[in-house]
């Protein structure tokens, strides 16, 4: 593979940055040099130190200049590919995005996609990247992009917004949960090893974090009967509050079992695709209480224990061995060997709709499967699902729109128009209103 | 005016039934047969009684023959206008469309169009006018037929499903209401007297009773503006829970203000366009509490007096004053005059989508603005309104597709999709179900 | 009728202008002021006069104060309705438009419209049209404006693209032709007096100059069936060389006997509603000879002729009894008084595409009916045709996108594409090229 | 590779068959069975023989057991793969197809496709397919079926069109040729050895024989800047009368030099992505003559070379030689490889249209990319091509589809319309009416 030139906004990362260096450590034919931006210069540059550390670690020292560049222009200029993931507004912004509307009865899992918090996070996030799409326009117009930040939909679209000739797209790892749910299950229905997730040949159609899966085989073998199978016993959807109190107790706020998915499946024909946590946002059917959610082994995502671990992370020094690169499952930099054009790959992409997802209209992000090869994505034809999740899929795309046009035209009257349409919002009007202002008031402080 | 053959099936009913006679009466033009029939055979017969009753008050005898017919297939032969207005299962099945829905905290004013109610009621009556679109074909394939009954959107499409060529339309007055609304305005904003609600042009979009005006002139005077300075006033929108107060004890359930119709506008930029008893039931922002509907001055009709009014109506016995025609603000004798050739009306109506809303799919049943003339109406395209109001109609739309499908298809399952799709349905999955699987079994009693 | 001002743009032409102003005078409710602009601004005063006269002879001076203005600023200010009707270039341009393609085999009977002729008019009148946009934007916004030049999609097509705002409509007596062949027929049909043309009622779609009709009634009676038998019997398409030869001796240009519209009704379903010489030009069966475009009775126009009677026209002057105001077959004047809220009207509009006609894009300016009323122009939904005929039609609105697109970006390699593309052009590819560019020339030079 | 069972329906053919056979012998990891069937049952039982031979000769007897059989019942029961490649209707119909038109002055250098030829072989063709697919659909539902007869795409979508649920692909060398001829550019432009065509990567859109590519690229590299350098000087468009000529002489009636392909791009900015030989016949500007399309370096393949080539491949005894395998261009083998999981590849598909080509309606048979891999095919999304081609493409794709219903409904009428809409179709409207009437006897006669 030829050298190739990297920026990661968002350098100062303690996560995503981090294993975006392990995964170039682990796979030996990338090399170039690594740029680390970030609006926190020294986290950056604290994040140059363990990027050499990573690499010596890995055996991996001289196949990447690494460094950190206080200047965007700068850190953009003679790019191929840029890597955004930051965080948009400080951690305590997730107070209003998350506890405010606990208060209205209004209960997330985790506030940054949908939902009022999902929308006031879009708020702030999107004016940040309109500007990094402006930057990439001038200083390296013919890179790749790939976002992994959250509201990735309306992260993606602003920037294909701010400058339509962009070559970006969304990368996401929620459908990869459901591959290797899937696999869980060939290994029991097949009595087979369990085979790896990439094996696992899947049909996919939504939106981010609201896909949902229409085909699944394995070497051929269809795994829908499987499916059904599965939800037709009563057994599956058994009480789980006893794992979620555990879960609950032992902060492993991201583990889940698919059940919510499964449960789109026997009621609409189409397995959830994404991790349950995030599927029960964009209906109102889950997030009805704690007790609700917890009979599904699904907990929601504390603010306490986000503030806490963000400050962990940025203080957290890391040990050699946990910097040793192994397979991830992460595809940030299988994409990346793709596009320079080591190989041909098929896998979910978050991209601009250009007929993928026939019920959305064209130019809408949407989650599909594509083929991506050198200096080319292109998507795949999604499945049409039942019209059910059609709806459902559209209801949430169309409140995204909003929410691009309100930020766009600076009116937060049209944004609030997107805020009652938001499924979650089941409350009165009146308190909708109160709680949208009192949201706005509590992003924009904290901003 | 031509004869004219016409056909109420539902021609015992206390309440349509005799407004339309008076209507014919008091419209001196029309003159033919009058075919009234009923599965309630006794009521047909009563009301031929009343008719002949009508027609002596309004010194219109011999002007019409009416006769009440046992058996369909004679009551349609020859027909130029097939009138429906039913009840589809005894009142006795609102309960389970009503009550049940309560105990799970969800409310309904009226429950006849949507929501939990509304799809029960579809259930039921969707096979009865599978079977008189048949007989229409087989009888009468080329008469006109006008349709009073709910849900609406859906039994005029069963219609269409089951005759593709029938000639139908849904007929309903809510859209009369806001003119009146609006006829009111005129005369305070330009200190004229009141004009006729027919001077109030204007434009429409959506499915019946969640129908949207996005256009309103009197005189070639945009009345918008003014619209706008209303609802900019928080004046409108003050508390009227003493109203609603009176209303109950009144029994008052059909009057309301329009003020759930201006909230629509002041949250979504176009007026609903229908009674807000009808309006609330589409979004879950107003019915999450009596409380919190009767401080827009609504409320909800209660079964109990659905079922006494039932009784009344049957056993009424009409005066002699009660039967004397006036110009009457339903349009069905209007409508007929219309397709007879006797004039040109603009109106609106619910009618096969052929791109007059041109958000919805080709083939829904909508409401728009229409050119009713000699035997034709074709629909005139609606201005597109805000994204939102199309993701909101939308989604009403797709439901009741779902709900059509589902009683095509035999498939419960399917109608649980229609179900849990649905605005009104914000409890959580698990008791979803069980109410679901209640008001089956209900509807199915009572049937 | 409230008072109107009025601004004639092409005021100096003696045929519409004059014609708009009879229609004036006959029209008893219309009064205020009336403004002619020009580029010739001799003609234009020139025809002040002749309005006077035309006032006087019909007893109706005082109605309307007519002047002449220099300035088309001055000329639009404070109108209320604009009606444009020029000739963009001089005459002699139509020998670059008529007999350039004539030499290549290409012959065109009118070639304003469509075909080479039509798009080298384009190129020339659409910067004109995109000026007159800007100014009613600056002057009179407001204003409503008909459009009667050619090519009439066009013209109206690039009065949307530079003010997207206006409220414009293409206005054109094509249609009626149809409508009188068929009040001929229904004489015949049903031995009664010829009804008015106003009183068949139809059903139409396209594009100007190539509409359908896919319906028609008088008084109720289908006239359609009627149709099928007149072109089942092939005596109706009998050799009409001998009608079209007398034709060329009497230069009766004009006349024909809809029998290209018939041939498209016996072919594809659907009536033709132009007049054949329009027809003839967007498809390539009729005009591949004059030998064979003879035998339909039709004739094309010379260029000779169109140099000798824009000379007569200019020098004419009117007797008093050819300015004699009757019920004309002009529409300008009743859409005006329905505009100004004297009555409502149902009539073929020319007007940007919104779902009326569902197999073109949205956005489009084609032709359809059109309720108008005060202030207010809201198409009616067409009835789709065959797909033969929606194939014609999109074929031939692509072309007018393709052209207005490359006129817009000033792209004549564009051109060329749309060039090409047309029905017309079946010459090798080089000739074509040929003649585009020799067409070009000659374009430019007498502009 | 696990063991496949394939039907050749078409299996007496010693071209499509044999070159079948020399491929499964080349790819060592098939085996399995292999079923001839035909129609002509002699010519399928020598094949028989002639498969042994091929199977020997590569030294893979044992791979495949072999057989004829006369019922196509039994010939398809259990089979994985069906492919499908036969003559509708004797040699001796081309008569009609090729030598009647010519008369009429349209000429046609293949045929089979489109233009008169390709209309009456459709329907020659079609009601043999909708009886295969109903055949398949009772013997083999589950069965892959490729696609290679033409016309390519309207016998796809008499397969769909009979038996909705069916698993089949057209498959077509075509769109090889132009990345051979990518191939020999790149070659050219960077001085490098000639890649493998498969190197170069495209993306295309249209409908088979009249695709279009809109983006090529070598190891990423862009190539259409070469190609707009290529067509921008005119040397490439030198006349090739003299080539031609040679041609006719050589009989080499399918050369050319995409010459035509590239007059596309040069003129509507998309290279046309077949042979010169079909992309002529899909337009009226390149077969005005004999003469014109020698220009372009194309001969058309006469008549009576196809009766004596159709005798001549009867007859033929192949020796060992010639059977030899070796890396083919037909891609059949390797596309069966990849639906029984051996590896995914992208190629050309034609396909029903799910949104991958946004540009046409869903359900009608495209050519686009596609994946192929486990017992799945799916679309990729086509990148737009300009308007000018798109326009093109509808236009064909439309006369396709109402070819389809005329054959569906047996309706001659509206099989005319479809012929009067095709581009070759430029003759007058009588003559044209003649024609198809000659040509139906013709097609009739010998069928």
């Amino acid at each position: 593979m030829k050298k190739t030139r990297i920026c990661i906004i968002g350098g100062g990362s303690r996560l995503w940055a981090i294993q975006f260096m392990k995964d170039l450590a682990y796979n030996t034919t990338t090399h170039g040099s690594l740029v680390l931006y970030d609006i926190d210069k020294a986290a950056a540059r604290n994040n140059v130190a363990v990027a050499r550390q990573v690499f010596s670690v890995n055996k991996s020292e001289g196949r990447f200049q690494v460094e950190a560049c206080d200047e965007i222009g700068e850190a953009l200029s003679g790019c191929d590919l840029v890597v955004i993931s930051i965080e948009p507004g400080k951690t305590e912004c997730r107070y209003g995005d998350l506890v405010l509307p606990e208060e209205y009865g209004i209960l997330q899992s985790v506030g940054d996609t949908t939902g009022p918090g999902g929308i006031m996070r879009a708020r702030r996030a999107l004016p940040i990247f309109f500007d990094f799409a402006r930057q990439i326009e001038k200083y390296c117009p013919d890179a790749w992009v790939i976002n992994y930040t959250n509201p990735m939909t309306l992260c993606t679209a602003a920037l294909y917004h701010a400058f339509p000739g962009i070559k970006a797209l969304g990368c996401c790892h929620e459908v990869f949960h459901t591959q290797n749910f899937l696999a869980d299950g060939v290994s029991r229905w097949f009595s087979v090893p369990r085979p790896d997730r990439r094996d696992i040949k899947i049909d996919i159609t939504g939106v981010n974090h609201f896909t949902f899966l229409t085909k699944a085989t394995w070497q051929g073998n269809d795994l829908m009967p499987h499916l059904l199978e599965l939800v037709s016993n009563p057994a599956i959807f058994t009480n789980r509050t006893a794992q979620a109190l555990q879960r609950l107790k032992d902060e492993k706020w991201f583990d889940c079992d698919q059940i919510i998915g499964l449960s789109f499946f026997r009621d609409f024909g189409a397995l959830g695709a994404a991790g349950d946590r995030h599927l029960a946002e964009f209906v109102p059917w889950f997030l009805t209480s704690d007790e609700d959610l917890h009979h599904y082994g699904v907990i929601r995502t504390p603010y306490d224990w986000r503030l806490r671990s963000a400050k962990e992370k940025r203080e957290k020094v890391f040990k050699d061995d946990e910097l040793v690169a192994e397979l991830s499952d992460e595809e940030g930099v299988d994409i990346m060997r793709s596009l320079m054009g080591e190989r041909t790959m098929v896998t979910n992409i978050n991209f601009p709709n250009e007929g993928q997802i026939n019920y959305l209209p064209v130019g809408r992000i949407v989650e599909s499967n594509g083929v991506i090869s050198q200096d080319s994505i292109r998507p795949l034809v999604s499945s049409a699902p039942p019209l059910a999740v059609q709806n459902l899929v559209r209801q949430v795309s169309d409140v995204q729109q909003m929410t691009l046009d309100a930020v766009v035209s600076g009116d937060d009257g049209l944004l609030f128009s997107a805020f009652l349409c938001d499924p979650l919002v089941n409350i009165s009007r009146d308190k909708a209103r109160e709680l949208f202002d009192r949201m706005l008031k509590a992003s924009a402080l904290q901003y």
